[in-house]
């Protein structure tokens, strides 16, 4: 009954951009080396009446989300600063519920700051939507009709991305402890001389 | 199976007062006019590791008693003011992960500001923690020692309390409509004159 794409998937990343207004996500498949959109999509809230309803909104559809493509880990957009204390309590909230719905199927989640997503999608920390979406455009092969009215799943996708990125980086390669521990490592380097 | 604490209360009152670095709650049971602490208690997070951690804490720890209290409604303590904006993120983040597990039971739930408990428990908008916690005791007839070691806790217990009190109030009456309405509504107070 699975979906082929993420059952074939070596990991699914689930990207997401909380907020009480719009929510977005992406879903990324990895495959070897190839790197596959498997779904986007926006939850418009800005309808929804009260801000309890928004919520379970958001908690809901992250819980069906998950449950759907059963991701490996989750990636969230996470601004560290906003304008101000109300507006930060607000996506407090959202990140929130939308964070228990990911821990309750035990995915493990990575924050990233918009900037950082920005960098690494486009080498340019304060890249514009429209820059970002064209990346992810020509990264992941998606006809430009795909993206047009999901402007605002776009970050949750790049936040996947990123995450696949990041997670991809070699660990900081530690130097040899001693001498004789560089000589034991590296035979090939050492001259006979 | 069920406690008959729980059983035989009119009415079940969940107040919590979430935070990252210590959740508190307390359970109201309302019988007829006598209103009775069925339960309190403080969720310490300063020693759980990371972040998730403690989030995923505080959310099973509100499903837990939600799912063993039964709550008809949740009161939360909910601050509109921080410190800075890191903190409200936070802040936010952990009544997140609380709301939704009330949510998850479709509890309704109720917000109040720490001067508007305290005002409704002590008379006082400044009051400090011990006449809020002294209050409580002679209120709801618990021995002191009941509430020493859950100093953390009163917060979230007057928070039921509080909501205990909110919703009893009767609703503001409405004039009548028009002096025949008047005249209908209550005959009684019609002079024959």
């Amino acid at each position: 009954m699975t979906d082929p794409a993420i059952e074939k998937a070596d990991r699914i990343i689930l990207g997401i951009d909380p907020g009480t207004n719009v929510t977005g996500y992406g879903v990324l498949g990895v495959y070897g080396k190839t790197l596959r959109m498997i779904a986007i999509g926006v939850l418009e809230l800005g309808k929804v009446g009260d801000h309890y309803m928004r919520l379970s909104h958001i908690h809901a559809k992250i819980t069906e989300i998950v449950a759907a493509y059963l991701p490996d880990e989750m990636a969230i957009e996470a601004p560290f600063f906003g304008k101000n204390v109300q507006s930060m309590l607000k996506l407090g909230r959202a990140q929130g519920v939308a964070i228990a719905a990911a821990i309750a199927r035990q995915v493990p989640i990575t924050e990233y700051e918009p900037r950082k997503i920005k960098m690494a999608i486009t080498g340019n920390g304060a890249a514009s939507k429209e820059q970002v979406c064209e990346m992810l455009r020509r990264m992941l092969d998606i006809p430009a009709e795909a993206l047009r009215t999901k402007l605002d799943a776009t970050d949750a996708l790049a936040a996947a991305l990123c995450h696949y990125y990041e997670s991809a980086k070699p660990a900081v390669a530690k130097g040899p402890k001693s001498w004789k521990d560089f000589i034991a490592k590296n035979p090939d380097k050492v001259s006979g001389l």
